[in-house]
């Protein structure tokens, strides 16, 4: 059996996203389900969570499952990643080790790991959860680690609901930077480009200057992603070049990956572009467009108090999705495990 | 419909509370029930836990329903409380989405959250509680802020079991402040006041001096509670005068108001008055008083080890019937949501 | 009723373990179960924990209970363990209380508490986990302390899978001290002796010097379980005799207690004696020996990844039957407080 796992979208065929959209709207009118009678889920945190953990937690429950949460490094040992390593430092065991024995426990594995933050070059290779797919025998989640793929089905779930229709194709999509204090991760900005593109929409990527601009990976499949949806992707660095005429703003800070691992010469910059907060006036350009945001958001950094509360934002409702969405991915891994 | 939240005994009627004590004694007959089949509930600890954790994921585990646990902080993002501020601290959320992103995952939310300890003026607004409240769209119960509600049930339901009546009217209670090596809470002090008067007990309030007093809120409530109930309450700084021909000693520690924040200016104060412990000898003034303590207890600090281990110590008990109190008041809660 | 706990597997006859790993067998084949219906038990790490933590989670779920997973210290208040101390330093509350309110609430309680690394002389005592047995009124289960009964029961089943057979008798069985770069727990080195002599196995301990024995009253007890059931025991400083014809290779690293709680003077030695590694050089001295180790293990220090990744290496299959073992614990326990 070729062993499938969670581990990005663009892993999956729009009918198989398409056909999780349809088994999350299911269970969104009916939580209940047995999808996971007998079944576990070990989710493991390497970073905080709130949403993450309690809509996987409650929603294996719900399927008749058990989650075990794990946070290594605080509640259990710290884990090495890099083959061949004589492991003399902090990390107490394998990642071989530890995937092999949870897959002898569990049917599923949720890993959450954030990028180090110091060299994009060692980031962007995923080696957290890429090793945890080598090893484990059964299927792994990616619970945000450079991307976000649970993200951008909820995402795209709370935009079908709000247009009535699963075509999203001819919507203007802007994914707006945000000024926040600390460097953030990318993931969400490359989930928001992949799956926008993916569902054909018109998608820009307002950002303050190229800096801000996504990793190539990303960027170059969003570009495949569009060419082959009917859709377009376009970087623009003009607040109201990009949101004039929008149908959907989504909001989202990150690190320039140039200055990765270097924040200290990246902050004045990102100081200079408080300005392109989610705003009213911003807001206004736009053709009644929806706002969303993945939360946490701090409010009146990334998007004002008026946004947030305006009945525009749809941000409490993709977070509710993630609930829905992420039984729809646990239900279709579980069941491919059982006909292996 | 208007939504009952569980923040404080005061919004509940006597009937009401007898209720959820006899649905509690039921519970302690039969531990197992539906009452939370399908249903969830968040519970949020600011702060330590062992008894309400403990107590709360087993008892909605009983109920057929699915605790999930959450650190704001630390496991969980830092949440901001105030409204309109520019968030560009330490908080990575605001109250106002964790609710309401809680309100749609679960059917009650929990939340434990200490005082400061730096200003009064601040801590007695209760500020994160009743944010909850105000944002949730699902009931919110005190798991022990600056009151703690589900100790009071305890603590009168062990009462009431000691006494074979709930009648509890004629009793002479006393609530002793005791020694501790830090300044503590008031919470489980000024709850005491508040369910000792509303069961129309003679309550007298034991401490050092005039400064250990508890807020004037609770004082005058209590004496509210008292003159409506056939009750009394006095304040008393004489221990052998407080302890003669009570029936009820119930001991807690807790820091001087006048002191809050200043902490270092009260602890010559507080060391001077050792002597509060509740040891055999205060205990031989009585009529044969049974004694009680919320628990956490320092032994030979707050209480002898001959106290606590004497037959007359009902604090395990009162422990127990955490476990039976919350689960009528989940119960309650969720057949008002099924309701409504 | 005489409370029976799983403290050791010295308190539990050779037929009772036979009866224990004959269950953990059952369950291996079918993992759902009644045996902890309407129960619950509390998990009470004092120290880190993955697989530990994960099997008896999953394993009091699968049989119908509710394990509560606490940390005493980090989101539980610290205890204190001695008697008639005046608690006015670190703890908040007594074992006597944490024992007596759990003991309302559950089951069951399984206790994981490390040596303190200080004083051999009090570490030796095990206060923690006597401390909950003495006043607990449920059964307490060792989930690893100064003895880790549950890895040996897991050991042992793992065994008697590879040669397919529990009569181990005349197995030369090598328990191998390896280098390590901190002192750690005698733990698994005292109950891999204990265990294997109590099966009747031909039992060498190898270490680099006398000062790395065990204490003698593992030492003792496993003569006294070698003479009782056909085996032997020796201790053994030549890496090259000791694994001659070696049936089953166990490894462990420790820290000598001759140096316990000075342990810089201990590290030049143990640094000298990196070459104790389990390599494949090693195992080609020996009769085809299994190899096993109960994680987690530091990879190219303790043993090479050639060893580990060979099919020699049963330390998964081992993990594994953590989970089937403790259930079979779990429900033997459970089953005695039904029938008392």
């Amino acid at each position: 059996m070729n062993l499938r796992h969670f581990l990005t979208t663009q892993d999956w065929s729009r009918a198989e996203l398409d056909a999780l959209l349809a088994q999350a709207a299911a269970f969104k009118r009916a939580r209940i389900g047995r999808q996971l009678e007998g079944k576990a889920i070990a989710l493991l945190f390497f970073n905080s969570s709130m949403r993450t953990r309690t809509s996987f937690e409650l929603g294996a429950h719900q399927l008749g499952g058990k989650a075990i949460v794990l946070a290594p490094g605080k509640d259990a040992w710290p884990i090495e990643f890099g083959d061949g390593t004589v492991m003399d430092g902090e990390a107490e065991e394998h990642i071989a080790e530890v995937a092999r024995v949870l897959s002898r426990y569990v049917d599923l594995i949720g890993v959450r790991a954030f990028p180090k933050f110091r060299d994009w070059a060692v980031d962007r290779e995923d080696a957290v959860i890429r090793a945890f797919a080598r090893y484990a025998t059964v299927p792994v989640i990616n619970m945000e680690t450079i991307t976000h793929p649970c993200q951008e089905l909820a995402h795209v779930m709370a935009l079908s609901e709000h247009f009535g229709t699963t075509d999203l194709r001819g919507k203007k999509y802007v994914l707006t930077w945000t000024y926040h204090p600390k460097p953030l991760n990318t993931a969400v900005a490359n989930s928001a480009l992949l799956i926008a593109t993916r569902y054909g929409m018109d998608v820009t990527l307002l950002c303050p200057t190229p800096e801000y601009v996504l990793d190539q990976r990303y960027m170059e499949a969003s570009r495949r992603n569009a060419a082959e949806n009917g859709g377009s992707l376009r970087v623009c660095h003009d607040i109201e070049e990009a949101y004039r005429g929008a149908h959907v703003v989504y909001a989202k800070s990150w690190g320039a990956l140039p200055y990765f691992g270097r924040w200290e010469q990246e902050k004045p910059i990102r100081d200079a572009y408080r300005h392109f907060i989610v705003d009213e006036a911003k807001m206004a350009l736009t053709d009644h467009a929806v706002f969303s945001h993945c939360l946490p958001l701090r409010r009146n950094v990334k998007a004002t108090d008026a946004v947030m509360d305006s009945p525009a934002c749809i941000a409490i409702d993709e977070a509710e999705n993630r609930l829905h969405v992420q039984k729809a991915v646990m239900a279709a891994l579980a069941e491919q495990g059982a006909g292996g």
